[in-house]
């Protein structure tokens, strides 16, 4: 199976936009759709799924802690209780407005903060997979692909609930398999590294290290970024890319 | 059919408690839960769908204007697009919640500023109808039983959605069949008025008016407030005369 | 006294920007800052008044009434208490924000909704009045010239409030003094019409109508949008404009 | 000095009510006002600062991290910026709604996480002390008087702040002098307990810890809780006994 590209879409919220969603659509496979809690609104989502319907992307709900001013990118000290409420409610929202367009809702991907978090802290990870396994039907968690996957594999299948491994195109890994601090120098990748990082992960289904380390990632999908027109041609290109890999 | 009874339910925020849910329950037939826009949020949602369970109560999405600190009993003047997304997203939000605790949503009852605005306004209505007509599988819409009746049925069936009808138990109707104005004498009736009126609209289908006349009322559903202590008795008052009568 | 130029700024939130505002601060006169309601946060309004001092432009709060979604701009039907309340908590916040970095807040003008219903309906404008009225200390309301200004500063009189005036450089009046509807055909002006309207009122204190009609328009202040690079461009016509016709 | 007795307050929010405010305010010395970010709205706040002027109450702003459906209980990781912006915002706010009735605001203590985390964590104390410092005029801030009480008063001194320090009425303390955790057995005094902690902390400058430590703990004022009738009894029983030592 070739990589398929994910990318977070529908983050404006009213009158203020974000992202260039309809320049993205054509070169994206699955859609990352913000569900009102950190970006989007009931009428951005409409938008945003005609759009995945009209480019025949796959629809993933992308819930996040509730944080409008912080855009979800903060750490919020919340109960399990709390976690499983808020990632029912935006999944129920968007699986509700998905299938009122005909479309089916088939992953989550947690955003931002509510992401680092599920990858940093067992309980956070535990109280989100509960939440899926409670969900109504079966949907996919989309997590990172770290040294940690078959560990993950274990906790889902123990919560009964079913995987996507997503690796990252831009940054640049370290030798423990997670990313590289944006703090760090060469923390987010030149396009022609990017390029050749993500040919690699493709072909081979490896990532060469900071330290020059060749590490085993196992990935069902690859997370670009379509935040500016550099970004949308990056986008198109690593498609390309992974179409003549495949 | 016996009239049912209906209740808003679920209406408490985060740290604030508001209503007598859990004595209310054990006396309704249908739950008008709030979605979060109002009140509710997904941790009171999810206890509140668990009481409907426990008791075997039907479960209604209860949706309302994007206004918590007016607790949406303010009118908004908002677009079509976005009656259309508020609905579906609340609606899909409380359906979904419901279905991961093995309950369905079958209807939806506007809250409070938009309620108003649905009965006086032809194209909020509109709306609604849309709204309601566009989720993904059909949910029948709740409003008020008055004269305009079979006009509002008609709008229903050329939008393909399915109608509820409710009448008040407590409050004195004009002669036009609405509601008398809160700031009229008269309006809210005494206890004994108001079991007098649901014997009488119960059994004959009828309300006697302000001014005497008989207005020929069909309803579903009779709306019952549990915000304290004497209205969960009347509640239960009100059920034992019911049942008494059927 | 010349005119001076006010605009709207520091309505971005959170991660959303909006408007130019670095580039519209060296252009104008007053700015009309966003407090929390429609646009702005605490991080957004400390740098805008940042900007602000920098440039040496006089302060002034731009309250909304509370509906981030919609920018402030659907009509809400608050009560006196409600729109007292959110006025003085807006200008309040504004205020200390301001004192703390050396500033003074001047003056008041309301945002989209609530400057239409101030405009239209003597309730809302009573509420506003009021408000500023209240405010620990004299601060100047902003509203539009029209031919009911006399009105307006008698009431204002009676309340114990001073009143600004401001005309529109962009859109076309109607003869009785109105903004022509923007549905309306040549609601909005060409760039040409523009300088010949801002000329017009600089040097005659009047503007002639959508049928031709003369106005005397008493303004102390022109708005201006800086959304984009051609608005920031008409910003900087329309003051050469101004400071050649002083 | 006697120790004052300090509450937090206006807690309300919307159609939802919280705490018995009315029969609080005849019995304590300062009122710790809820600002709008995890209770109170404009309309709370002026009623609030209504009842504090009527009982001559000294006030205080209590603002809290941005999360209203938590409470405020829940740690946010904030920049620095972010906490300067939101204390400077809410504590403008009540400042100046609070001179707007002729009332004076002199001292700012955080709320729950907000106020948990400036205990625990030198950057956001160190946040925190830079917003009251930056604040236009001086206020005091107030925090819990610890066995750091010495390192505080030089950070604050560091900053050009002055401190107010707190104690609690009803808590069990650590041999650290730290709260005991509320997990933990007698974390909760019974209300002799609770009153003999008060008797010694008035008259001796004293608390015993909860394995018999004597711990030196030097307050100007004692956190009481109103949330109940028990709790208001209890308020006033421990005004009479810090009046009758004084």
């Amino acid at each position: 199976m070739p990589l398929l590209l994910n990318c977070d879409l529908g983050e404006s919220f009213g009158s203020w936009k974000m992202g260039l969603d309809e320049e993205v659509f054509p070169h994206i496979d699955q859609a990352n759709i913000a569900c009102g809690f950190h970006g989007g609104d009931p009428v951005v989502m409409m938008k945003t799924l005609g759009l995945a319907k009209k480019f025949g992307v796959m629809v993933g709900a992308h819930p996040a802690y509730p944080d409008l001013v912080g855009f979800g990118r903060r750490s919020m000290n919340c109960s399990e209780a709390e976690i499983i409420g808020f990632m029912l409610y935006q999944m129920s929202a968007m699986d509700g407005m998905a299938k009122s367009q005909g479309l089916t809702m088939e992953y989550v991907k947690p955003h931002g903060a509510l992401y680092n978090d599920m990858m940093a802290k067992a309980d956070v990870r535990g109280a989100i997979m509960k939440a899926v396994a409670q969900f109504h039907r079966p949907v996919k968690l989309m997590l990172q692909a770290t040294q940690d996957a078959a560990q993950h594999e274990q906790e889902a299948a123990n919560a009964g609930v079913e995987l996507l491994f997503e690796a990252f195109a831009d940054r640049c890994y370290d030798d423990d398999g997670k990313l590289l601090a944006r703090s760090k120098p060469g923390a987010v990748h030149t396009k022609e590294k990017m390029l050749a990082q993500v040919k690699q992960l493709n072909e081979q289904g490896t990532i060469t290290s900071v330290s020059g380390h060749t590490l085993n990632i196992k990935a069902d999908s690859l997370c670009v970024h379509g935040d500016n027109l550099e970004g949308v041609q990056a986008i198109a290109e690593i498609r390309q890319l992974i179409q003549q890999g495949a």
